[in-house]
């Protein structure tokens, strides 16, 4: 399969390659080779081409920090932090996905939301309930895109009839990790099922050594919430004083697994934890929107990438408000321009840096996601940019800036996972 | 004329009111009072109704500051600050304007996307060309939207084949401003010329005072920019080391007519610069997303605020990125409260005080606009808010506060004008 057309794609975080005219060769979904008509070899020459001349080709969009059911109450509550706000609305709007009829209508414009934001791949948290986080599977799967799903595990310190029993957490927690591998039994499995300990503070001892046990056993994933806040990490000291630090209580409990786990937000870790964050080769997903809605601070971003963190990029909905990972991306470069005026020695990321965290670095939490180097998975979005066109003639990564800061929904065209078509814009008119 | 659906507007910077199923009665053109179905005064029962229950209805969303022929560059070449910016990317995408074809073009894009936003009242500085920014004022006008619109004055340190000669921008300055109120002669026509020195690095101090001399015999108003960035401020030091400040510069010239100027950006002003603002009863134009994209820094909205200055919202296309007021609105919160995270005694502005800089606070530079208090001008906007229903039922000034972070412009259902309907979504799709 071959898609012809304006190719963008990162080589690495700092550099763009780019082909004008260019042809994206997929062989088994993942990425042959990029050419020019010049290069492209001879055996391709006779098969049937995508043609999307004029339009920009580009990876698509991985976000390794969102919560589905947040979407229902997303806008709301901005003006507190990150407790408070979890408390007043976050907790009764999970609540509500105890009720079918809720979650299904809330899951069905989740998904149909994401569908149409140009992301491909996505680490959600659902609830804890299990038969909601079943059905957002469900839509997920029939959607196309790539998702690791989490059920939420939260056994204290939450909201009445909505905290869970130690054991039945882990009972469903058990049910679901198999439910979704006998449908998606594939090591590779575009949908897989994610350990979700909520946070340190709505979680028990005893669950998270039991989460520990469980994530060995299954040798899955892990995602959770690290020094997002203040307040809370000051509450995760007096939970646990004997722990050296909020990471190294993921740690203790065997909730760190080595290359297998994405921490959200870590805007105030110290010199150690980061340390151990490297050490176990967490992904970090940084969520530059939810961090100054919520007021919670300014993650140190070009720190984290001089140090060699491994830094992804996350919408957090609903702390932050934008799905669409164009709208992270400013955000983080933003958010990366705040932290310069405060610690002028670190430098803003380039929107290189930004396109490669919304990209390859997060898609780097998902396999070999997020590029078109050989070998990469073809995620792809196709972008129609005519709407931009002022006139005059730019190169296409002119073009790619123009359109992630001024462009809309409305230019995704189509979009491919794995060299699948899942999206085309007349799904979006449904 | 009568519109009923469920309304918002500020009463003060610190109030809403609203009204589930209300009644916003306007006659003339401006707002003759808003009801309940038990309020509504006899005298208007028999007349018919625009229907909109079920729909959000609020004050049109003013602008302070933008450049019309900047749409065409937006989200390129933020990696710069301020004065790279202006001679890398900005001043030759105005040149091009000399071009009628371009123009065309690209006028016709912006006025298009501006009807398309909510914005119903905006201050634009078009280029230096008469004849391009005569043509901006033709599209304006048949837009049905208000604007002051300004023939951009640039004399010295400009671009080759930009910069202007002092005798010429002078004698087209007062051509164009003639030319505008032949063709909209009444008081308060909804389109207005606005004298507009760029800045003052580039302009002599001969052409600035000959525009103060303009300004007062025209009865005019002026827009230019003030202390955006520390280099350009430094330069404005350098050009004219015997004024007192950048501000003071403006002042000596004429060109702060008392009430009728509005300033941009003011991020960097000294107490003094403030008290001279006051004092001549300045509109700051403030723009929270192009201060962070060019890192020009954080304007003291809340300081601001406390000292009674007669703050405004802007885009400032293309410094700024979107043309949305309700992206502005988030980017104003956000970079308030950044404010705060650098200034903890400076609270972070509230979403209500937020809405009422986009409509209440932004409207007071172009008249009685952007309330729905009695007496004010009627610009409407149909929001229709159904694709962000999650089952659950919220308080109309919730649901307004979940339409700005996530909603977008296709829920705009109808825009009126001083209760002319000058747009529905029809429009959009022509």
């Amino acid at each position: 399969m071959i898609i012809k057309g304006d190719i963008l794609y990162n080589k690495d975080k700092d550099q763009f390659e780019t082909i004008e005219n260019g042809y994206l060769c997929i062989e088994n979904g993942k990425v042959e080779g990029v050419y020019t008509a010049d290069t492209l070899p001879s055996s391709y020459e006779k098969q049937s081409v995508e043609d999307h001349t004029g339009c920009l080709i580009i990876p698509g969009f991985c976000d390794t920090h969102a919560h589905a059911p947040q979407w229902s109450n997303c806008g709301m509550g901005y003006s507190l932090e990150l407790l408070p706000w979890l408390d007043t609305y976050t907790f009764p709007i999970e609540k509500e996905f105890e009720k079918e009829a809720f979650a299904e209508h809330n899951y069905t414009r989740f998904v149909e939301a994401l569908k149409k934001s140009g992301t491909t791949r996505i680490s959600l948290f659902a609830t804890r309930h299990l038969k909601a986080t079943k059905l957002l599977v469900e839509k997920l799967e029939k959607s196309g895109l790539g998702a690791y799903v989490g059920k939420v595990n939260m056994d204290r310190n939450s909201m009445e009839g909505l905290q869970e029993e130690t054991k039945q957490s882990l009972y469903e927690t058990e049910q679901f990790i198999n439910w979704v591998k006998e449908r998606n039994p594939q090591k590779d499995a575009l949908i897989q099922p994610i350990v979700t300990p909520r946070f340190v503070p709505s979680t028990t001892s005893e669950l998270m050594h039991r989460l520990g046990k469980i994530t060995e056993q299954y040798g899955c994933k892990v995602q959770s919430h690290l020094c997002e806040n203040k307040s809370e990490i000051a509450w995760v000291k007096k939970l646990h004083p004997k722990c050296d630090s909020f990471t190294s209580v993921y740690y203790d409990y065997g909730l760190l697994p080595k290359g297998r786990t994405v921490m959200a937000h870590c805007v105030h870790n110290t010199e150690k934890e980061l340390e151990l964050l490297q050490k176990q080769q967490v992904y970090i997903a940084h969520s530059p929107a939810s961090n100054i809605n919520l007021s919670s601070g300014i993650m140190p971003l070009r720190k984290y990438l001089d140090e060699g963190q491994l830094v992804t990029l996350a919408s957090d909905i609903s702390g932050g408000h934008a799905l669409s990972m164009r709208v992270n991306i400013i955000q983080a470069i933003q958010m990366s321009k705040v932290n310069q005026l405060m610690h002028p020695e670190q430098k803003a990321i380039t929107f290189t840096e930004a396109f490669y965290l919304a990209t390859m670095g997060s898609g780097s939490f998902f396999g070999k996601v997020g590029s078109f180097l050989p070998g990469y998975e073809a995620d792809v979005q196709i972008i129609d940019d005519a709407s931009l066109d002022n006139g005059l003639s730019y190169s296409v990564a002119q073009r790619v800036e123009r359109y992630i800061y001024a462009g809309n929904d409305a230019c995704i065209k189509e979009i491919y996972v794995r060299g699948k078509k899942s999206i085309d814009n007349s799904t979006f008119l449904d």
